[in-house]
């Protein structure tokens, strides 16, 4: 970390300013220079409240160096996190495809979905209990009804089943949920996150659609400082001024997270685009440049769904993409 | 509303189509263009789930003419809401400014700050006691005791107090505070805006700093729908690709809001520019474009405060600002 | 295209405003709602100037339904535009790649990474020769001198050549360069444009960092109008709130472009990111998911390079990734 | 400048690159941390190509401590810059209202438009002869006839006029014009900049509507650093992903910059929100904090202007908002 002093500070102020350093157990480095003082700071720096030392009077700006995450930090874990959910296995070099409708509707259409995307080849089930909707006028979710209808269709499939959470007051109804989703809404409800650091159960937590990779990990922190290890981050579409879709998938974001952080990446095209055909070429995408996993939507009957039916696969064209993503997981593998 | 049927349509398809909206109280006007046909859909339409429209499979899009808020809507209720806390009125004329430190810090400085910031003519109280920081490392507030400690400040000074909810479990820790603000982290958290609309207690609505305003007036439409019709909107500022400032404050919300919504709009310059030394000259212009409020982060002694100091105004610096709102108010009300 | 009437304009004024329509060629179909009267408008709507129709008085607002553009539309020309570089050919399932440095440096160097890049199975050589860049202090391009050097290249290894022009004055210098590239800086200089379009030459037109994919295709139209209908389309990053990449690669733009228009598309990996070590990852997803064509940066020596070195590719990573390509081609040709 | 060397770098290494800094006239300041080496840079390095930096392979990141710009910048330039047109001065405390049409359309427009301006208390007459549109089918300006009647509106009300360039080959039309207006559209046009840092004349800079208050400077450094120091800044919205307003009008431009350069800065409201009951509010919010002069679109007849009439006030309201911005002036000069 670097703190720059303002022009025309004394050298007693300087002098007061690196007390208050070493004080927090930081070693120093001072750099003078025509226009400023620099100081460098060593020693843990993710303690320091970059907020708090902006504010200090003779301190024109601070930047950091070092990534202000920790426990996410590949640095200091080199090795790839690999998420266990039952037998599965997701990340370092284990590759899921979870696929599921948008919202759980009905015992028939839940169980028909989980069908056809394990006969296909997806792994886990994806389906939506309690859903976050813009609007209070649009259907918001069976609620605990959904995620007993999963459990059903878990039941009957083996598959493991992932679920989207928006309050820790439902955390009882989760007990058996597989994954705990944290919507992209909820990315930084730092209330819930720290609760759901204190379980162990793997935890699939989205990208806010206006959130840097930093903030991401940051949350991740969150989760990973509590104690739960077991975190699975998704890119699912940035906001940006594009009005063509609904929001701009941000591939980019694997090969960086790859670099910075050791736990796994997957990727959401569905919710990324918004539009149905064009979800196949950006999942197709996400494999080659080495996401470690896919969350798709599917459902039996798009036209009818009761949310987001316009960015669903159906069974058939999800069968088709399984296709294709094998073979190019072939090639990726095999590079 | 309006939807655009994909080329190639059938008459049949059409038909069904027409039938299906029928079969949900609208009525629709067809027009055949050479390249496509357009539905125009009359009646409720914020009943309609756009999402749901654009899945079925011969609609190409939709537009809404429209507005998808009813409760916040001017255009049902064109006088200006006032909202009332104990004796003050905020909304309609009435114009009101609420400051304090960003986090609740000591007994000593929050009751220190209120007094300032009361000779100096704030009539609201701030002050932070649940804090939602980017990283688990950075000060969470004093939480429980912040709120004590507020509502010491008011005993004292006779201010009421706005404060930071961010669990609705912790809803009886709020019984005696006056406003009870949702942050911009905080506003699509629709399971937190339901209880808030079961509550007769104003509530502070900042804009999510990446959420469109139409956005902000359907999570107002989430309070207001369950019932409480006590909402004061406020602009914190945006992200967007510049990095001088933390973020931009979009000051056009403020005549855009007030013609579109009867609710009352306030505005933050502090979360907005994040750098104190900014903070005046952008409440000016706050006041000069005909904001209903502002709220002021004002701090006793900003380079040791615990969170966001580098925002907060010294109380003289704030009593300054306030002779010049009281001047820029004037011109204001005379035009 | 709909135009919406405002709220109690009068029979009259809507009598004289369709008038007005019928004047200009468009038939309109009228649709009177509960709170709004709207007018369908058919025809070719593509010459109504919008910002026109939305001034007038009694106009709340205009959508379009049609998209504005019209030569460079898939729905007036479903068939691929295939662009011939003499023997070559791009677009229609035709993909070529481009390769070369940032900069024209030095004969020694242009010869050197043309004749690696084609060892690889580059196709085209690019290299900058006029460069904008966003100091003046920066290094700007051995400007007439570069394109000579080009030339010299494209003797030597028969490679056809692509270079950046910034001025319509210096055409006559980019007589024998087989493709003109716009850069993203250059996308809405319209008096360029138009002088683009009145050649037969190919033209590679890059999206601007903050242009829509609609923008990009009026762009396009303005070259095409003019008579000129060799024009290539890339993505090469859009801004966002994100800081740790230079842009954000928007991969969502091939399929949503090859839908809505015949124009080849192709993809500037390095440019996107910034950063040479995450280049590969996103030309791989570029080639998965559909795009006709790619332009890499590559130079002999990336820590000298004079401009963009950290974006590029060595000649070694370069061959590694060619490899790569095509076996992701075979995968996505075969599908 | 800060550079930060990779971990695992030798000590060789390292000297090399200190002795690399060295030759470029540049000291160093070398602080080891735990877990990386950081270089600090002094002297002049507004000359240092950051691209090129880090390319560097030992380099893992760069982050400039001052501005890279120089003849822009305050530090070196403390005193307000005051740019004269004719007898009037801008900047320095002197504040000055451009007004006029989007597009110059007749010689009874423009005349008529620009004696009602005046009447109202407008000191500039603007105009546009040469208009970027999005699309070709678009109204493109009257080109070299609109600049002959903006000089005979000149002649008959002795305003000094302002006209938007588009390109360098046009200058010879611009003899006689007084500000040249370079567009959001150019202001990366890099070889449009240097022609005009050649001229003498004031030079109204308008920024890009996705370019950072930064990049708005190094643009001004290509005029600045040809000669030409008459440079008025204008900020006239950025894009965002708020799709209410056209653009997001950001006023936190105005201190900021008064702060970090000399420059005067101008607001454009009228092209920033696109709507003109929007633009009076906006416009004096730019005059309550502190901006140098306005430029407001201003049209004779709104409903029938050729372009952007949407945006332009009525001579009547452009009066009103005159009255207003006098009050506004008196208040905050009085401050």
């Amino acid at each position: 970390m670097i703190a720059v002093v303002k022009q025309g500070s004394t050298h007693q102020q300087i002098e007061s300013l690196l007390a208050w350093f070493h004080s927090r157990g930081l070693r120093t480095h001072v750099s003078e220079g025509d226009y400023q003082t620099i100081i460098g700071l060593i020693g843990d720096t993710t303690q320091v409240d970059i907020d708090l030392l902006e504010g200090l009077e003779i301190v024109e700006s601070v930047k950091r160096i070092s990534e202000p995450f920790k426990n996410a930090n590949r640095k200091f874990h080199p090795e790839d996190t690999i998420v266990e959910i039952g037998e599965l296995k997701i990340g370092g070099g284990h590759f899921q495809v979870i696929a599921g409708p948008c919202s759980v509707e009905s015992p028939e259409q839940i169980k028909l979905v989980a069908q056809s995307v394990r006969a296909s080849g997806a792994t886990l089930l994806r389906g939506g209990a309690f859903k976050p909707r813009t609007s209070p006028y649009d259907f918001q979710g069976l609620r605990a009804e959904g995620i007993d209808l999963l459990l059903e269709a878990k039941a009957m499939t083996g598959m493991p089943i992932v679920s989207e959470i928006m309050n820790a007051a439902h955390l009882p109804m989760f007990e058996d949920v597989d994954v705990i989703q944290v919507g992209a809404r909820s990315m930084q409800n730092f209330e819930l996150l720290k609760e759901l650091g204190r379980l162990d159960k793997p935890i699939l937590l989205k990208r806010g659609f206006s959130n840097t990779l930093q903030e991401l990990l940051m949350s991740a922190e969150y989760i990973l400082s509590e104690g739960n290890q077991n975190v699975i981050l998704c890119e699912r579409g940035i906001r940006t001024f594009e009005t063509y879709t609904r929001n701009t998938l941000d591939l980019s974001a694997v090969p960086v997270l790859r670099e910075i952080t050791h736990l796994p990446v997957i990727i959401d095209p569905s919710h990324a685009i918004g539009i149905s055909r064009f979800v196949s070429p950006l999942a197709l995408a996400a494999v080659a440049c080495g996401a470690d996993g896919l969350i798709v939507e599917v459902h039996n009957d798009p036209p009818n769904a009761l949310c987001d039916g316009v960015q669903s696969l159906t069974p058939e064209q999800f069968r088709d993409l399984m296709g294709k993503i094998t073979k190019i997981r072939e090639v990726v593998t095999a590079l």
